[in-house]
């Protein structure tokens, strides 16, 4: 058909024969009908669930929680998800944007049977009935969304915006993987939302999974309407066709909308007949790719079928309440009504009651026998589906991290690029794991700025957008239909996609500028409440970490400027549970393969891996850095002169920048001052510093003293905002005399060594700091003090007629 | 014309006459050529800047640092802007989306005059020139952005997503403003910009300006192509249809790309036609937009046009360099090439000559005179935009806050909503300043549930996508097509409106979910990194703080859950200079009152207030709320029972629910230990627990341990993460003695009180960490101390029984 031109639901009936039988379609009305009244129930019923006795003031909650406006909705379509499940014998994910809706969700696993299976208490009895009404948005009960606890959820929706770039990343190589990816308007307006569309061209016809997207338009948010139920119809068909889709409706009309059971069954033909086509069209789509690809050619990006359900918002609720509109407006999107009194007990009674409870359940409360037989078995169900519950999950085949050593004869005398290191390490994870087809990477077209160049040259940017002649002139573009780097300038698409790619097992890693990666901050603080919840749930096994590189760090961003030095997002991941967070500054390459070893390795964390992508200075050999990246931190005996003893001051650091400042400040103090013993420590781990008692990875007091004494100065030079290594270590017993530099907000367009001088965490600087605060030197170093500041002169000239750091500054080595 | 048929640039020139005369042709293309010459300049030459003599090594800079490949279209786009505004008289804004364009914009402002105005010793002269060329992305020189040290500009773009927020927002109440917006096909793929363009809801043909968005394809990123320029054109025409646009095509298309002159001649008309199409269109819009209202009509929402410009990355560069290609090519994306060896030397040389340097500079470095005689005059340039600069900015009218005044017999024994009394403010505020039109508020779908309906019933909600007949039958929906309340479920469109309407002198407030605005995280980065440097411009003047109200907080978000649940933006804004931070906690609605006088009369800080809707004691009168508020923390002697005296502990806190629990704990400590003194202290500005070094707000150590003391127990009862406490006072006399809690990201769907129980924050945890830290209480207190045990025994059993709070907790009030 013509892009640009919707299919309605009165052309679907026309061209396609109803596709429901009269004896289906009322059972899937009444299956429909039976998770309405169980979400109804949830919302307000305490007792008297199967509403044998009249209903009273005392049946009812004392408190009124939940979401119903969304929520018929949701059960609709998930009963028609059955069908075709049933029909055409699919594996199906069922991601609901609008988590609010969390008692339709459960409503549905329950009636499926499923909900029992994980929760056997609450079975499909009148009494279990009783206990799933009561324990919804119940103090320590189940939560209002389709959260962590709801069997077959992998999205709880809480904060909006993620639903289609979870439902993609759920569906990449996974290729029997149907998602439906139900959107709600309200949803729709968010920027990741709006951005995440655009994932019809990463989507690869036969390697991926099948996503329908379905919006639905209920028309209203909490207060307001919405903005695409407001658009004209060319409007947002245009969109729609704009982001790549075929736009399929299925509407109810504000102007046909009444409780006739025509009605009903017209929509329910209508919503069988799109999810039918729209099936018909992946099947197509497939075929005709397998076709292309047969023939030599490139696969022609498709257009993708989608659903736009125009539905009331909640629908089959109470028309009105004490002369107010409610359904079909925003009035019912929370409870519809919390003032019990006796009209309203009896509007409520009379709104159970019009679901005709008879139909639905056995007096004993169980689901009538015809409507259970409607519903998928065992692994079909959409709530017993074990992708989502992280059961189907294979470890990465590893590499051998070892061969990728960065060989030297001496500690800081040789350059490399840590991050171009990594990348050879991760193109070889990779290659190992290609037959699996479990391990991709993700980035804001930075994979190559970030050095991973390798892992481009071995896969190819996954690219089924146009491909134009000079792609393969230059040849070097490596675009490719089945690339496994996905690249796209929304960091949100790029972590929606790699959060679901994690969820359904799979791993991968997420590079990406250390400024930039706040703009993914709230989706991160979702992600770690996912982690922390299900690490308490038993039959949800343990996923893929979630890894990120940090790279073009503040240090090196002075040709970019102060809009891209941010160095905060490690403030911000060490407030969530200490249990799910890991926080990794390697300061060379080889510590960077064995830290990347190990997060690749790991499950169920976050990990913060920072690193830079700019020529640096190597100091562990790999044995070195196995050991070092291990412990997590500790004393660099060459580095150190007090040779085992007590130290007069310790010279700290963590980030691969600080610690050349640091030793380019050792060596100064070593040069002027031969009896000062320093102590060189490096951190890898940053939460070693913490107390055991707050991260499992913290030393214990015996051995933090042990490293960094409990009474000598520390000097701390350090990646991050300063106050952190306070923020860690205020318990600590030394902790007063710990000093610490890092980035204070200054710096602009500049040299690299010039943002650490304005800084003050610059080699000269640190020499002065511990001037200052090392009793001996109080009064022998004043010398060499003013020799510092007029170094810092000097480099100020310098830059300021030559542009360029100083040659003793840029060459520097470690001299011992 | 019909919506969905592009306008291409074939049929703009068959139906417009072509705009330009030879003469202002040729003017214009050496006009362009001339800032191409000077971004060339600016990235590569350190000196000879006329190429006076042939072009050497040691002209040429050691780093080479910027972006040239969006460059020449953003300078051909600035050209033609300066033709516009010519023509039709019109005030300008240019909002530069690849902010990566820095040296285009400085160069145009250079030769249009308004660069020297602000620098004088960057003059129009040779010696002026070779100074421009050398500062830029020099150390300690200029940006490489379009960043605050550049004239007319208030959009850096150093991150990308908001150059259509900021577009539009800038426009809102200025109906005689011209906003070009150039937003980058980069850019464009992000998903705060994805979701901004649906601002064609939300501007106003009459009351608001012209928002001109020119989308350029230039085809590439840093190292990928980019998407919107690998769809195809009937998909990208739909897309933007969809979004409410009406598309208007300039293209340079890749099979008829060349350098001949009647190329360049025909985009220029093509241009320049598409422009005055814009501009006749709006000019339409707004005739038709009046016609409307005066037939008494509400206005139909118009298609905006707007422009798609396809010119080549790095346009008018070298087409090939060493035989790999770089114009039209990602290539170009920064400095095209960077290895300056003898051929390209002479590369860099042919491309400089190539634009004719001898028609665009006399031979003393000014610019031709009839080149200059076609820039804009005044305030007209674009760099010389007075609005850009804060210089047009009225301070708010404000009502006396004192009316609104919470009034109430006995501290803690009446309920209020805080934010309720701080919204019936506001609406007067909005009404005092109406003439103005200079203050609004904003908010995603949140305004009413964060109980500022008063602004809502005064205003209406700003509304100009559909209306139903539905909104006027409830008549209480109050969608208004000129409403001053911006409401969008687009926490990033909401924040690049208000940081525009800012940065352009006016005033505003974001009232958001606590919890989410992590959304926009990175957005508050760039705007605080803006303000720290503006405040340093003396041509910039003060602009209006940004003012959040950071409601439905983690403490009542029992109902909604985790997901919910997250005070740590605090944490956050923390990080950035102290200069342009504040964060205020007040603990009931007169002290609420008074900190919302005192932001929105304040200018150039980002000001947070955290602030709950639910009703809450109330506890100081106006007066002392204001001594309260001013002085930013102090002892509650009406709460304390130290008389003025050594406390045995100090019970402080911050925030609503902290307070009151505190307070609780207060009571039962009074109760059972009536000879304990208890000093109790509120903090309500944050930073004053930070040294008076850190933060100007900060209290001097004396002033600090008057109210805390140095030695005694401190307990800190704290609505964030508790470790901010730490954090902020690790350098206090008494820190090892203070004892934070706080949200410990513990807690799901709950009651209220479940939620501070399980962060132990409650009033029995609190009185058992004072047992426990009393060193008079630890042998008398074990008795209290098991009863508190109990206590939370109790209240487990209650939730789980009745499913809310004991009434002894709910019902709470301060006794004495």
């Amino acid at each position: 058909m013509a892009s640009g031109k919707p299919i309605t639901n009165q052309e679907t009936r026309c061209t396609v024969a109803q596709p429901l039988s009269p004896d289906l379609l009322d059972k899937m009305h009444r299956y429909w009908q039976a998770t309405n009244y169980l979400s109804v129930g949830q919302i307000y019923l305490l007792n008297n669930p199967l509403l044998k006795e009249p209903l009273k003031r005392e049946h009812i909650k004392p408190r009124l929680l939940g979401h119903w406006g969304t929520t018929p909705g949701l059960n609709f379509i998930y009963v028609h998800a059955n069908r075709l499940i049933n029909d055409r014998d699919i594996n199906a994910i069922y991601i609901t944007g609008p988590g609010h809706g969390g008692p339709g969700f459960v409503a549905n696993t329950w009636v499926e049977g499923s909900y029992e299976e994980f929760f056997p208490n609450i079975d499909r009895t009148e009494a279990g009935m009783q206990r799933l009404f009561k324990q919804f948005s119940f103090p320590r009960g189940i939560p209002s969304h389709v959260a962590p606890e709801t069997p077959g959820s992998m999205h709880e929706g809480g904060e909006l915006g993620y639903s289609v770039s979870h439902a993609y990343g759920a569906a990449l190589d996974n290729p029997d993987q149907v998602v439906f990816a139900v959107v709600g308007d309200g949803e729709a307006e968010t920027g990741p939302l709006a951005a995440s569309w655009h994932s019809t061209k990463y989507i690869h016809p036969i390697n991926d999974g099948f996503v329908l997207p379905i919006l639905h338009l209920n028309g209203y948010k909490i207060a307001n309407p919405t903005l695409m139920a407001r658009m004209n119809k060319d409007e947002l068909t245009a969109l729609f066709v704009g982001y790549g889709y075929e736009p399929i409706f299925v509407e109810l009309k504000q102007e046909t909308f009444n409780d006739k059971v025509e009605t009903f069954n017209d929509i329910h033909q209508d919503m069988a007949a799109a999810m039918d086509l729209c099936m018909d069209k992946f099947a197509a789509i497939r075929e005709a790719a397998k076709a292309e690809l047969a023939a030599g050619k490139m696969i022609t990006r498709p257009k993708w079928p989608m659903i736009i359900m125009r539905t009331p918002k909640g629908w089959t609720g109470p028309k009105e309440i004490k002369g107010k509109k409610v359904e079909d407006y925003w009035r019912s999107h929370q409870v519809p009504f919390s003032d019990i009194d006796g009209e309203n007990v009896q509007n409520l009674e009379n709104w159970l009651k019009s679901y005709q409870i008879e139909t639905l359940f056995n007096a004993d409360g169980t689901v009538k026998e015809e409507l259970v037989a409607i519903a998928p078995k065992g692994q079909k169900r959409i709530g017993s589906n074990p992708v989502v519950h992280g059961q189907v999950s294979k470890d990465l085949k590893m590499p051998d991290f070892r061969n990728y050593e960065v060989k030297f004869d001496k500690p800081g005398t040789v350059n490399a690029e840590m991050t171009r290191v990594m990348g050879n390490f991760l193109a070889d994870v990779m290659r190992e794991n290609e037959a699996e087809k479990n391990f991709r990477i993700f980035g804001p077209d930075e994979t190559a700025s970030n050095r991973w160049n390798a892992t481009i040259e071995y896969s190819g940017k996954n690219w089924l957008a146009n491909h134009f002649e000079v792609d393969g002139i230059n040849n070097n573009d490596n675009l490719k239909q089945d690339g496994r780097v996905m690249e796209i300038l929304s960091e949100h698409t790029c972590q929606g996609w790699l959060e679901a790619y994690n969820l359904t097992g799979r791993h991968g890693f997420f590079s990406c500028y250390e400024a930039f990666i706040h703009v993914i901050d709230s989706m991160f603080n979702q992600h770690a409440k996912w982690l922390k919840t299900t690490r308490h749930i038993n039959w949800r096994k343990p996923i893929p970490s979630l890894n990120y590189l940090l790279t073009s760090h503040v240090w090196r961003q002075d040709h970019n400027g102060f809009s891209h030095q941010d160095p905060g997002f490690i403030d911000h991941v060490v407030n969530k549970k200490a249990e799910v967070i890991r926080v990794y500054l390697p300061a060379d390459a080889n510590t960077l393969l064995s830290v990347t070893d190990h997060v690749l390795r790991s499950r169920h964390y976050v990990n913060v891996v920072v690193a830079g992508k700019q020529p640096a200075l190597q100091y562990l050999t790999m044995d070195q850095a196995i050991k070092h990246a291990t412990k997590g931190l500790g004393i660099w005996d060459w580095a150190s002169n007090d040779q085992g003893g007590e130290p007069d001051v310790v010279m700290a650091c963590a980030g691969e920048i600080p610690t050349m400042e640091a030793l380019a400040a050792t060596d100064i103090l070593r040069q002027h001052f031969p009896d000062l013993k320093i102590r060189f420590v490096n951190v890898c781990d940053l939460m070693t510093l913490q107390p055991k008692e707050e991260h499992p990875h913290g030393l214990s007091d015996r051995e933090f003293d042990a490293i960094f004494t409990a009474d000598k100065p520390v000097m701390f030079a350090f990646h991050g905002y300063p106050w952190l290594i306070h923020r860690l270590t205020y318990r600590r017993n030394g902790h007063s005399n710990i000093h610490a530099r890092g980035y204070i907000e200054e710096g602009s367009t500049s040299t690299p060594f010039d943002m650490v001088v304005v800084n003050q965490l610059d080699r000269f600087n640190l020499v002065i700091d511990v001037i200052d605060r090392v009793p001996q030197l109080q009064k022998t170093g004043a010398y060499v003090r003013q020799k510092m500041v007029d170094k810092l002169v000097e480099h100020a000239e310098y830059i300021a007629e030559v542009g360029d750091d100083m040659p003793e500054v840029k060459n520097w080595k470690w001299p011992y």
